[in-house]
């Protein structure tokens, strides 16, 4: 926090209030909260989508199930969040209610994109009127769709305070972006396994945290395949005849966190052999 | 902006307050989000309207069809955009409601000029009553109506965020539109083929954006005929007999995008041997 | 404006607030607005009421029909206006609506002085209650009643945003008010023709813009009896027996408005080679 | 307007405040709006009231008419207003909704207290909540009541904007009040006809002009008897058997103010001689 | 008013704050608007409770009658008022649909002491909330209850801006509270009769005015007996039999009021021959 | 009051904020409007609890009756009052309404404990919401009832304008809080005789008025049983077998008022004898 | 509190406006109330959950009952509070409100964590609206659930003004909670019985206080089995078999403080020997 920029003239007070410059100074100190929350990353691979949180555990009376950041939404739908605890929760909340609703209303599971613009146009009123502040979290939704050729699509969108929505192939939120996104400029590539995409997703988190990441505390959801084995699939009436797609959002066990982490350990131990 | 700017005597802090010499601060200001938004144009042809938008896409990583700034509205009405992202997202779905609550009410698609009032009644009644913004939104409005002869009209509009509407043969919004409104005042003509249209259109962005123009993040968006190939025809009956009219607004395919740039990269390189 | 209109002592922050010397500086400022805006004058001639603008068409890229600054309210009035355009639209919104309303309840086309106190009155609660700003706009009237003795009355009234009427001979609003009315103070005549009323409107916009008015972008609208031909006519029953009135308000067609200014591009002439 | 008057300490900024010698500034200041308008009178006589207004019309293009300063409210109530324009409009219409509710309900016309009393109480309400401001109007009532003697009661009642209710034999409002209250101490009787009631207001406005009183423009109102051929009478039963009284309100003809003012004009004639 | 009050640190710009000394200086500010007011005397007598009010009736041309300082609210309660005039006769009107409402419920008259309560409990709810302000107003209410043993109780009972509520047996509000409070420490005995308790309560106001006591504009009420002549009669069943009480509250009539007035002067002027 | 409290930092001008260390000003401001009320204590005994309060009548004017302190809520319950007068009223008033509410929903007295939490909660919404101030005054409610083992138990809750709600043994509010407090701590025992208690309490007034206590004026009430003679006793049924109890909290006559004063004044006298 | 806290530019006055750093100061300052609460602890053990707190009795007149900081919300849930008293009363009614509207809803007892997370819910409402505060409270949730194998979970869960969840296994809040969660971090170990627990949770209050700690005042309550005697038991029927689980929450009686608190000073004493 710079001193010169309590300077603002005061333009800085209130949502209704534009600068001379035209900018809203309330969302951007909104999206410095999402600045100061903990590092996400999200990252689409061959065969899905996978969510990656450091949840930065301080004490060991914590009960580390109780610092989620991963939030399944529907069958097919997850949210990782950054930014305030409180109002992450309560989108949280809204995307829920919305799916279901969706699905009480058409009979079918709700569109990623539709419930991304959904929650985008909730928080974007948050910046027009009075009497409320803009929300302070940013949310990464990954999920899969059925498109009418029958097959499974997998999206990655990430949310703003203004009610911005951009989708990505692989993105980071929170204090740890910048770093991540250095990262994934240089290293993404698309096409990567499911299990690759993890192993990015670690080493982004490693590198955020100055490799000062925590292995135990690591978070990951998955929507579409990961492993083989635990895959629930469903078969899907097209046009073009039906096909089985796999379609769950789904937190890795802590086996499979475990045996990920394990795995990317190794990779770093012979890196730095390397050097 | 300049540092005076602040000096306002404190007249730009509300909406509900005139200055002594009768100006809405606060309107200005949303003015100033429009000018820091992405440039758009719009060109009226011989047989339709096109709009260009460039969609800076920064990174690598973004997935660029999530950086729509161009929206269809109706079958045969489109929207580009420039401004507050979410501001301009919510304009949009208010433009659709409009537009599909016509079609139940009276049977039959919207006229733009209706649409185009009914969008700046509404930014203008933020203009008026304090406890919230304007919008810091601008919006090109393209669309083809069949008048009372049975034949088609195209019309382009744009709005501010005062709620002011003005019919263009050409324009542009955005950071750009100083640089694009010296070049159409200079070259535009009456009764450009649509193609021709396109070209003008991209020459604008190009002009914009000084050369550092992206072609592959162009996206263009035709009320009316484009290729003939592709024209969506309706028989209109009208007094004076039936008529086959191309009613439809659509984007142009990434083949057709590409062709078009190909077509205008050529002009400039011979431009620039030329020089 | 002066600078030390900056020093009213915070009077002037809210519509709520009279200054000790029991001015509402808000409204002031409104007016100011009006006087900012594009000149437009009325008169009333022998057979009608006359309304003319200077549409002041900045750019050859602009439709001149979107520059709308006369309005047809209903079939017997028309309405000029200066000042903040998204107002104005508001407000003819509001005035169609009321003579809709009147024809529907009372199965009669409403009066113009009616009409008139109605958006006064409306224009008032905008000077009284907080949450709000006035008005930006002022309006001239110009339509024609049936009396009780069955004749044709003309009426031309000026609203500004404090919801003040006044009914004129003939008078003007916007930047060149006070040109206009040194004008009509020293040359109105009553019982002029129609297109006498025309030349002198031409001179008003004429003098109020020092010459530079442009003749392709006056706008003139008539309530009343224009050209012989044209005329509208009704049959009116009355105790004193069944008339023929021209009750229509219309706005001149191109040529009609090509032959005006031409007629008096000559006078004007005359008149620099007689000085 | 002193500069002093600047240093209240701000509690002249809400109607909600007091300032610590439990004055309401807000009010005081809306009474300044009264002290600026038109100069209005009002004069009880032997047979009725009389209400006189200077309309000063400042430019000859203004229709007289229009600057209505005079409003009959029902048969028997008239009203002469000073201060804002827009807010006398106000009360006058909300003035008349009350008179004819009053017939609706109760099948009898409006006591003159009843009326005027409604008003301070809707005017009251207006310095007691926030959220909007007082009225900056004051209001003479002049009417005739027929009591329960069967007789006629003529009333005269000033408002402020406080709410305050005052009835008078003789007093003034707006710009020349201070002139008009001198003359009254002075020159008023009980008892005078009507015609030397109308003398006495008339030499009150020329007063209060310092002599540039235009003659023209005078408007003129009598509640009761003023000329014998035009009065309207009613057949009114009491306990005390049947009378005839005058109960109407009306404004002077043309020619009957012209005639008054003639007359006037002799006097100071004839007393400039004296002189 | 000490110039040093404006000191107060801020915290009397609204009635939602306190002091730091826990005190609500808006309210303090609205008793100054009280001490401002005419002064108001009630004195309880033998046989019933009087109110006397000095009108100051400032020019003659006021009829005295429209000053009314003293209300009738029902058969049986009377009040007086000092301060804002405009709140005083809201109050009023509260108090009477109040008195009515009680008479319609339960088929008798509402007791002096709840009628008070219910007056204060209304003028608290205004020290409580924001956006309004409390009434600048005190009442004296006088009044005569039948209590459960069949006898005639005389009640006075003040009332101040906080919704304080003291009964007194002879009190005064207004501008000259402190010197009538004096004389009536001093010279107020129990067991007067009413003339000796109007009597006290004109030399109260002569007094308070420094005997600049307009002899012709004082107004007095009486609840309960003042002449035996017109006393007004009730037969009151109780359980101890049925008795006649004297239950009316009334205004004296202009002969009483003169005669008091002569009595009174003979009294000032015996005593100054006296000394 | 220091004067360096109005150095607060601005953080007293709302109930809607907190200050950097946590606190409520407004609240705490709220507590000092108490402090400067008049002392009340409340004390428990053997057979109820007595409140007793100085009423500090300050003119023999003045009804001490009206100076009501002590409240009758219920049959069974009672309350002592200190701070702002009107809003004890408006509490008092809002305790009657619980306590009757109860009965008719139940068909059983409410609890005391129940009644006093009815109250602070309340009073805490007060301290949560904006557009109204805390409440300014403090309550002892006394009360009995009769628990699930047919027993009376006798409650002594105190309120304070945060909504928090104690029982103490023996306690006091207003400004002579402190005083009584330590002459409680020293000098209460548990198992006083109702008389010895009320003994106790005359002694903590006569300490927190410094001996400057007028014995006229103390207002005693008693839950449960004072004096034999007068107690109310009902039978109540009971697992354990029916029992007779005494219910109600009254006030003390004026006998017995003088009778126990009379008492403490001799203590008083001999005390000082025997120093 | 350091003096440059009061320096933060203004962004904490109010909950809507987040500082330049995207904190909400408003929220900070609602945890400094929490700071300067009673030291609260909850300890989870083998068989359930105990609270323990330090109720810092002030007075001996004080009923140490009165001072309430544990609230059994259920038959499965308490509570422990600290921070400001009326709103953790607030906070109670509305959890037993949700508690037993689930329970009519659903016909089963709620959810610790569903309970935990609705009470979060309306204090994170409390921190993005205007017109109210954030809650000055936090709370420790303490219960047991019946999982969907039938077996007893002991849940903890702590919340904090900002509506943030977190599950501890041992934990503290109010002013010791530094010198608490120090002890818990290095003496805690998982597996304790109820015993140990309630030792560990009085060394830790001990701590808090400095030695200060009045043995006398603390309050302590169990979720789950504390002495195998009381224990509430109910057979609970699961897809695995019936198995009998202890379910109640209750506070210990003042015998069981008593000797856990006789065991403490034991311990307390042959650790000082032992020094």
């Amino acid at each position: 926090m710079q001193p010169q920029q309590y300077q603002m003239g005061g333009y800085d007070r209130a949502i209704t209030m534009f600068s001379p410059d035209g900018r809203l100074y309330q969302v951007e100190y909104a999206r410095e909260a999402v600045k100061r929350g903990t590092t996400a990353v999200g990252i689409k691979c061959r065969s899905g989508v996978v969510l990656l949180v450091d949840k930065r555990v301080g004490s060991r009376l914590l009960e580390p199930s109780s610092i989620e950041k991963i939030f399944k939404i529907d069958e097919h739908i997850g949210v990782a969040s950054s930014g305030l605890v409180g109002d992450a929760r309560a989108l949280v909340e809204r995307a829920r209610v919305e799916a279901q609703s969706n699905r009480i209303t058409y009979g079918e599971p709700i569109d990623v994109e539709t419930l991304s613009k959904k929650l985008c146009d909730h928080m974007q009123t948050y910046t027009l009127f009075g009497g409320a502040r803009p929300y302070g979290t940013a949310l990464l939704l990954a999920g899969v769709d059925i498109g009418a050729d029958g097959k499974a699509h997998y999206r990655l969108f990430e949310t703003d305070p203004s009610g911005t929505l951009l989708e990505y192939m692989a993105t980071g939120i929170g204090i740890g972006r910048q770093a991540v996104m250095k990262l994934f400029e240089e290293e993404y590539k698309e096409g990567l396994s499911a299990e690759e995409a993890v192993l990015l997703g670690l080493k982004a988190l490693y590198t955020a945290t100055e490799g000062k990441f925590d292995m135990n505390t690591v978070e990951i959801g998955v929507a579409g395949e990961y492993s083989k084995k635990r895959a629930v699939k469903k078969v899907v009436e097209s046009p073009t005849g039906s096909t089985t797609q796999i379609l769950t959002f789904r937190k890795l066990t802590a086996d499979e966190v475990k045996s990920a982490v394990t795995k990317f350990s190794k990779t770093v131990k012979s890196d730095e052999k390397a050097e």
